[in-house]
């Protein structure tokens, strides 16, 4: 398949999930999988699952500008680099966020998420 | 050594080497190297070079706002997420960018860029 169908796919199933129901998001994680938001280091699906569940808002969209993807290497990994904006609930203007995922293959021959760095772009 | 210590090194490397020499990047890239440049893919250190040192601007000055690490898995390698300001010789305003490096260890004992993701926030 395609490189950049899987990078859409994922993205668009990761905010679609994020935004309807964020515990959801806990099958996407492994226990070795690192979460760095906005600097802040979490480690394992259970514990960046907690961090995304208490952000502190309950309802939000995400809306993504741009998708890029490369291989990552020999382990058949992929680096998935989005850009877009989160509009929270209430408030009136979007904030954009540029986010990053490390996808590695998982034995069930889907992917999972190795590595996620978010970070809003105050603009 | 610490890895946000080495990421660190390695962004303040690549942003001086590019406002002062861009074509001294070329050390930074190896042949599987792979740039995607605003939705362009070009892949080997000579071509990224090529693209780098032949964008319309003559100088530039990056201003590094956050740089967030992690490793990418068991072959040693690192990515390097950044967000930053780009300012352009004879332009008013900076423009934001985010920009993710995946480094990984080089036979020399130090690192090179097997992947590099740059986009324009367009804040």
């Amino acid at each position: 398949m395609d490189p950049d169908a899987v990078a859409k796919a994922f993205v668009e199933h990761y905010y679609t999930t994020f935004d309807g129901n964020r515990g959801a998001l806990l099958n996407l994680y492994q226990e070795g999988s690192m979460l760095t938001f906005e600097g802040q280091k979490i480690q394992g699906s259970q514990s960046i699952v907690s961090k995304l569940t208490s952000l502190p808002f309950q309802h939000c969209q995400h809306s993504i500008t741009t998708v890029d993807c490369q291989p990552s290497g020999p382990a058949g990994g992929m680096l998935v680099f989005v850009s877009g904006n989160l509009q929270l609930a209430g408030e009136q203007h979007a904030l954009k966020f540029s986010q990053m995922f490390h996808l590695m293959p998982s034995p069930q021959g889907s992917f999972y998420v190795l590595n996620d760095i978010f970070r809003l772009n105050y603009a």
